[in-house]
C-alpha cells in the first residue's frame, strides 16, 4: 500500500523516539526501492550520543534536482494512559490519523513519498518524461534532540559523494491553523552571548577606594538593549536583543563587588550575518563604554544563523499548488522556532510546507485524513510544476 | 594599683572574648567602689543570645553629668601562636603593653578611670570641689558581636530609673595614626534595602508578549545611582547610595524573566533622618517608574541612624586638653565604622576619643605605655575643664 495513509500508519507503529529507529527508515527504503530509487543508509556516531541512522535516496542523476527532506523521529509519548488511542497504534478514528508523529512529521514524508511515487507513475517512471531531472529524499532519524548525527552530517556526506540539490522541500507542520495557511521560507538566527563588567571591590563605606560595576553594567545593558538593531527586511520583522539575566551574587550589603555579567540573546534578520551582528554589537559596546567602562562578551557558539528563501519562481509554484488544493493563498512567513532546514539553506533554498502543527508534541497527536489527501495532492503539484 | 597601666594590664588578664565576663568588671567594680562610686551589675537576656553582664557607676547626684562609656569585652585571639606574648599575659615589653584589647578598649577605659580617681583626689572625693557634678561609667560586655545585650539596654536601663547624662565621652580607638590626630564626633547612618522589578516572563522569540525586567532595573539603578542625595554637610561629605548587587538567576538564554533584584545600601548624613531618607529614595523611584515600571523597594531594619555632635563648649573642652597634652589639633571627624556612640546619641552629646586603633583586631596587638599615660592626662584634662 503505497498511498500516504497506509505509509503514514506503517511509520507511526514504528516507536521511533529519538535515537531510537525501530524500522521506520526500513518502510520508506522498501517502498521507495521498489519505485528505482537508489538507497543509502548512513550511520553517523559522535562520542557521548548514540550513533543514529539516516537514510539518502535519490532517482534520476541529471538536474534540475529536488530534494525532500524530513525526519522519521518522534518525541516521547509522556503518558501513554493519556492517550484516547495507543500512541504508535496508528489508529485511524473519527476520520483523524492518531499517533505520535502524525503531523510531526510521519504523516508529512508519507504525504511526500506518496506524491512523489504517483508523479514518477505519471511520467514513465522518471522525474521527468524526458528522462532529465532528479528526485531525492534526505530523511534523518536525529532532529527531535540534539540533532547531531542527522541532517547536518547527511548534508556533508551527501557534497562529498558529489550530490548537489537545486531546491528543497521540507515537510515539517508548517501550517498555523488550517493546511495552506503558511509555508515558512526562512528563520531568524539565535545568537547568545555573556557581558562581563570589572570594576574594582572594596567597602561602601570607601566608594571612592572602589569602581562599582553595577551602574556601569546597568549603563551598558540600557546602551544595548535601547538602540535598535534594525527596522525589519524584506522577508523579516526587526532583530532583537534581549537582556535575559543579570548577576552579581553579591549578599553583603557593605560590599562594593567587583564584576557584574548579563546574559542575552539575539534573534536576527537577514540584514546580518553571525560576523557582522557581533561586530555590530561589539562597536556599540565600545561606544558606551568610552575609555572608563572595562567590559567584554564572551559570545556562545551558535549554529542557528539566518537564512531566507527569497520570493522567486520556486516559491511561486508552491503558491500555486497550494492555492490550487487548499483555496489558500499561503502566507511566506519566517517567524516560529528551529528545524534542519537552517542547515539545509547552507546547500539550496529550501521552504517548509507540510501538515497544520497544532497537535505536535501533545498527547493524542493527530490529523485528519483528508490533510494527508490535500497534503499529497500539494506535493503532486508542486513536482508536476516543477519538472513541467 | 590605681594607675592606668595596671588597671589596663588587670583587665587584658581576664580573657573576656565575648560574651565572657571572665572577671573583667569586677576589676573596674573593685576600684570604682574604693572610690566612693556606686555600683550596679546588670546582666540582660534575650532568647538566642547569651547572657551578658554589664556596669553602671556613679558617683554625685547633681548636674552637670559627664559619663564615660566603654566595652570590657574583646574579639577572640585567633591563633595564639602566633602571638609574640600571651594574648591575655598583659606582659610589658620594650615600652609597649601587649595583649588583646590593648587598644580596643580595655586601655582606654584603665585610662579614664585611672584619670577619674586623680581627678577625684584632687577635687576632694568630688566631682566638684562644691560639691555638684556627677560623673559615671557605662561599662558594656557586649559590644563586639551582636551589641543585644549591652549599651542599648544599659541606656535604657538607666533611663528608666531617671538617669540622665549630659555629656559622653566614650574610649574607643578614635586616632588613627598618633594619639591626638582624631577625636570622632559622629557617624554616618547605614540603610540597606531591596529594589524589585517585576515584568512578565516570556519566550525571547517573542518580546512583544513579554515584558523584560532586566533594562528597566537597568534603567532605575542609574537613575537612582546618578542623582547625588546631596552634596554633604557642615559635619560630613556626601551621602552615597550604592548598588551592591543586581540578581536574576535566569540560566536559560531562551527565556525573559519575570523579575529581577538589586541590593543596595546607603550612608547618609545630617540632612536625613531614616525616615526621610526612605520618603527620598522612594519619591525618585517613582519618578524613574512613571506609570510603566512596576518596582518596591524593601527596607532592611537599621539601628544605624545618623548622629553628629556639633562643634560648641563640649568638643571644645576637648580639643583644648588633647592640644594641651599632645600639642596636636585633633580633627572633628565623622568617618569610620559604627560604635555603640550611635546609641549613647540619642541620650545625650558624645564624642569619642581613645588610643590609636592601628593593632585593634590584629594579632599582637599592644599600646605605648606613654601612650596610656598621655591619654589619662587627656581624660584629666577634660574633666578639670568640664567641671571648672
Amino acid at each position: 500500500m503505497t498511498d500516504a495513509l497506509s505509509i503514514a500508519r506503517d511509520l507511526i507503529r514504528c516507536p521511533s523516539v529519538t535515537p531510537a529507529d525501530a524500522g521506520a527508515l526500513g518502510v520508506l527504503e522498501q517502498v521507495l526501492t521498489a519505485a528505482g530509487f537508489t538507497c543509502h543508509r548512513v550511520t553517523f556516531s559522535e562520542p557521548g550520543t548514540a550513533d543514529v541512522d539516516n537514510l539518502y535516496a535519490r532517482i534520476g542523476t541529471e538536474a534540475p534536482h529536488i530534494t525532500v527532506a524530513g525526519h522519521t523521529d518522534v518525541v516521547p509519548p509522556g503518558d501513554e494512559s493519556a492517550w484516547s488511542v495507543g500512541a504508535f497504534s496508528g489508529e485511524v478514528k473519527d476520520g483523524f490519523l492518531h499517533g505520535r508523529g502524525a503531523v510531526d512529521m510521519k504523516g508529512g514524508i508519507a504525504c511526500s513519498v506518496a506524491a512523489v511515487l504517483e508523479h514518477l507513475a505519471a511520467q514513465g517512471g522518471k522525474p521527468r518524461a524526458d528522462g532529465k531531472g532528479s528526485i531525492s529524499f534526505l530523511i534523518t532519524g536525529d532532529e527531535e534532540d540534539v540533532s547531531i548525527n542527522g541532517t547536518i552530517k547527511l548534508l556533508k556526506w551527501a557534497a562529498e559523494r558529489g550530490e548537489t540539490f537545486d531546491h528543497c522541500v521540507l515537510g515539517e507542520p508548517s501550517n498555523v491553523e488550517v493546511l495552506g495557511d503558511t509555508i515558512k521560507v526562512g528563520r531568524r538566527g539565535s545568537q547568545s552571548g555573556t557581558l562581563y563588567v570589572d570594576g574594582v571591590q572594596g567597602h561602601v563605606a570607601y566608594p571612592h577606594r572602589a569602581a562599582n560595576p553595577v551602574p556601569d553594567i546597568s549603563r551598558l545593558i540600557v546602551a544595548i538593549s535601547d538602540e535598535p538593531l534594525d527596522h525589519g527586511s524584506a522577508q523579516f520583522q526587526a532583530s532583537n536583543l534581549e537582556f535575559t539575566s543579570v548577576d552579581v551574587g553579591n549578599s553583603a550589603y557593605n560590599v562594593i563587588p567587583g564584576q557584574a555579567r548579563a546574559k542575552f540573546n539575539i534573534r536576527y534578520n537577514d540584514n546580518h550575518t553571525q560576523a557582522s551582528l557581533r561586530e555590530l554589537v561589539e562597536q556599540r559596546l565600545a561606544r558606551a563604554c568610552g575609555n572608563r567602562i572595562r567590559a567584554r562578551i564572551v559570545w556562545e557558539p551558535s549554529n542557528s544563523n539566518v537564512f531566507v528563501t527569497k520570493p522567486g519562481p520556486f516559491t511561486d509554484l508552491a503558491v500555486s499548488a497550494i492555492e490550487e488544493v487548499t483555496g489558500r493563498k499561503p502566507e511566506l512567513s519566517t517567524s516560529g522556532g528551529t528545524s534542519d532546514a537552517r542547515f539545509i539553506s547552507s546547500y539550496c533554498p529550501v521552504i517548509e510546507f507540510g501538515l497544520v502543527g497544532q497537535t505536535m508534541h501533545q498527547v493524542d497527536e493527530r490529523v485528519p485524513v483528508v490533510d494527508l489527501e490535500q497534503l499529497t495532492k500539494v506535493y503532486r503539484g508542486i513536482l508536476a510544476r516543477y519538472f513541467g
